[in-house]
């Protein structure tokens, strides 16, 4: 028995009615199920930025994604157990995603390329708890990659850590969210592909490692376990990694990576090519509102971002003609909501000229409001392409949405 | 026809049976009924910190105090008007009251007691829409008090504006709140006797200014005006004051000034007795747990202060045996609710080790939270306080709530 399990509803032709990646389905959790294609929001800390849960309900969120590295830090994966759980911590009673770490570590160091492959062993780190005495980690650097492992500095109090792909999976057993990543490296965008080579490779063994250690242990029956795959912006890394990763027995998929934005289709393409149809698969950290078209037709079911709400705290708000900044001095006398027909609680209630106050005057609630709106926005949209999907019209909602969105800001 | 309308509902007894101040009432506005005693939650811009409009209903708060000095500033009288006023612009559909904004500007001044009997004509300030462009203050003074009004620096650009009693109630009259408050002077408690003799007489001229200005305009139909009775400490001039300031006609009174907490009680006491029962008392920017005793029993019906929520965002939390703070190390790994018995959101749905991850992690959840908490807490008190009058169980909970709480931070 699997913790989770992923129904396809229906599947996504072209225009002359060629068969595509896409789909609609429904991923099943312990804590309930995802109608896909969905995005899902950021929850960090255990908690979607200025948000209360029934606003993350209100704007019709299915599941919620926390960050392993933060949690780890700062409260600590021992009291979120003693909680009950990531969800019960934060008072979610729905479906919680939690991410490996890996990202945060790594991208936080800015090392990359830099002696990466001077490989320690595990005893040369003498880990104590996962915290360090004696750190191989030069001043001022902030992480390190090794076979075993990474080692990095806290961004709290500087402290140096250790995450193996092991204690990775023990935190997250801990998190206890109903979705886990294998643990993974992530080299930036311009990396060259030597180095996105070696990283990938790693992240193989380290996939394996995840496996081994998850499905010997109780939690793979309330827990799913999904693996990454990498490889950045090259094609035949992409199709080797997914078929590495896919010989491996995950519950689902990652798609990890950082690469240009124009590579996206191609790679998302390639590599959910490679993956079995009957898996779900997640797109990490891709979000902007032109994204979900690209990602769902290419064959991702979940997507996570923290670009909705972060732009959203910056007065950026998701309208369908694109970006607006509630900072501008246009938008003061505004008594329009943000976006007319808009169902979300603040377009509802509110006004831009209120919400013009709000940022004007630092007021939190001037977060608060925008983030409902910011992600109701995408939350909708991704609704609005599963509803097209399933009643044939996905083509001409793509196109009409599309000839109005402009990506930029106005 | 007035704006607004008191009843009395029931009045208390000592608990020897003699007649107190004190009383049960309903006040009722264009915008519904207050029951008093009631804490009216302050929402100095517009916005109670932090909370939307559902959060500020689900504490069970029947109005909202706003700041007309602040409002003038930013976003603008005029703006707000264009909105529908107060209520309106911010969504709240309840009672709301705005203060005159004598006490903001002359509190930012600092300047008491110094170079304020040198009395400026109105020409010679030479106003231009309320914005001076020749000021009187010296460089670095920050207000200024004359016999027309008082002139003083914005706190967020340091522009030189100007109040006259006639210009807060033209502003309180397109700020549209339910109940508005006389322009008044409030000196610091430490005040000499001499100037604030000063001080209260100017009040009262202002206070008649006002109500010629209020009384002359379609505004009083839809606005009751409270008339501010000053005078510190000193009880003989808060019984002048307030003889002075009945004679005025106003529709409810307002009982300001600082003074020490010790001598609250006398002041109250000296003050309501003076007042027709018949109206309505609101004791300004009053609001620990220990001071509604004081306040009701004395004839106060409404309080505002910041206190509940400013210590809400400092991570201060209200419970029956006192504060606690939740950056307190001991509640890290407690999960136990802020206060168990609590009715508020937050206590029926976190724990303290929640909040205290979100204060460390300086999440703005954090404040939301304990906001909500704080408020319910005040609110609850007071409908307490309310419902043992009613039910002569005044006294029985008057000793057992103070022979808990402790004033002082745990």
């Amino acid at each position: 028995m699997k913790a989770t399990e992923f129904l396809i509803e229906k599947r996504m032709t072209d225009v002359s009615g060629k068969s595509l990646l896409g789909r609609v389905g429904v991923l099943k959790t312990p804590h309930g199920i995802i109608q896909t294609p969905a995005f899902v929001p950021v929850g960090t800390k255990a908690t979607v930025k200025s948000l209360t849960v029934p606003e993350i309900e209100g704007v019709q969120a299915q599941a919620v994604l926390a960050n392993t590295y933060h949690l780890y830090l700062q409260p600590g994966e021992s009291l979120i157990e003693k909680a009950g759980g990531l969800g019960s911590f934060m008072g979610w009673n729905g479906p919680t995603f939690t991410d490996s770490g890996g990202f945060q570590v790594m991208s936080l160091g800015g090392s990359f390329g830099t002696g990466l492959n001077k490989f320690m062993t595990r005893a040369e780190l003498e880990v104590s708890g996962g915290r360090k005495r004696d750190s191989a980690l030069s001043k001022g650097q902030l992480s390190r990659v090794t076979e075993d492992g990474a080692e990095f500095r806290s961004h709290v109090d500087g402290s140096v850590h250790f995450f193996s792909p092991e204690r990775s999976m023990e935190i997250q057993h801990k998190l206890g969210a109903d979705i886990m990543f294998a643990f993974d490296e992530c080299p930036p965008a311009d990396t060259t592909k030597e180095y996105q080579r070696v990283a990938m490779e790693r992240t193989h063994r380290w996939a394996k490692r995840c496996v081994e250690y998850h499905f010997s242990k109780e939690a793979f029956k309330r827990q799913g376990l999904f693996g990454i795959v990498q490889g950045g912006s090259f094609e035949d890394l992409r199709i080797e990694s997914a078929q590495e990763i896919r010989k491996l027995g995950f519950d689902g998929y990652g798609i990890g990576g950082s690469y240009m934005k124009e590579d996206l289709p191609d790679i998302l393409r390639v590599t959910c090519g490679e993956l079995e149809e009957e898996k779900p698969r997640h797109l990490l950290g891709i979000g902007e509102p032109e994204d979900f078209f690209t990602g769902v037709e290419n064959g991702a079911d979940t997507f996570d971002c923290v670009s909705p709400t972060r732009q959203a705290r910056n007065g950026s708000i998701y309208t369908h003609s694109g970006r607006l900044n509630l900072k501008n001095a246009r938008f003061k006398e505004d008594l329009s909501p943000l976006e007319s027909g808009c169902d979300c609680y603040t377009c509802t209630h509110h006004s831009r000229a209120y919400l013009a106050h709000l940022f004007r005057s630092n007021e939190m609630l001037a977060a608060t409001l925008s983030t409902i709106h910011n992600l109701r926005f995408v939350i909708r949209l991704v609704e609005e392409i599963r509803s097209s999907i399933l009643n044939e019209s996905y083509w001409s909602f793509k196109k009409n949405f599309l000839s109005e969105y402009k990506a930029r800001e106005k």
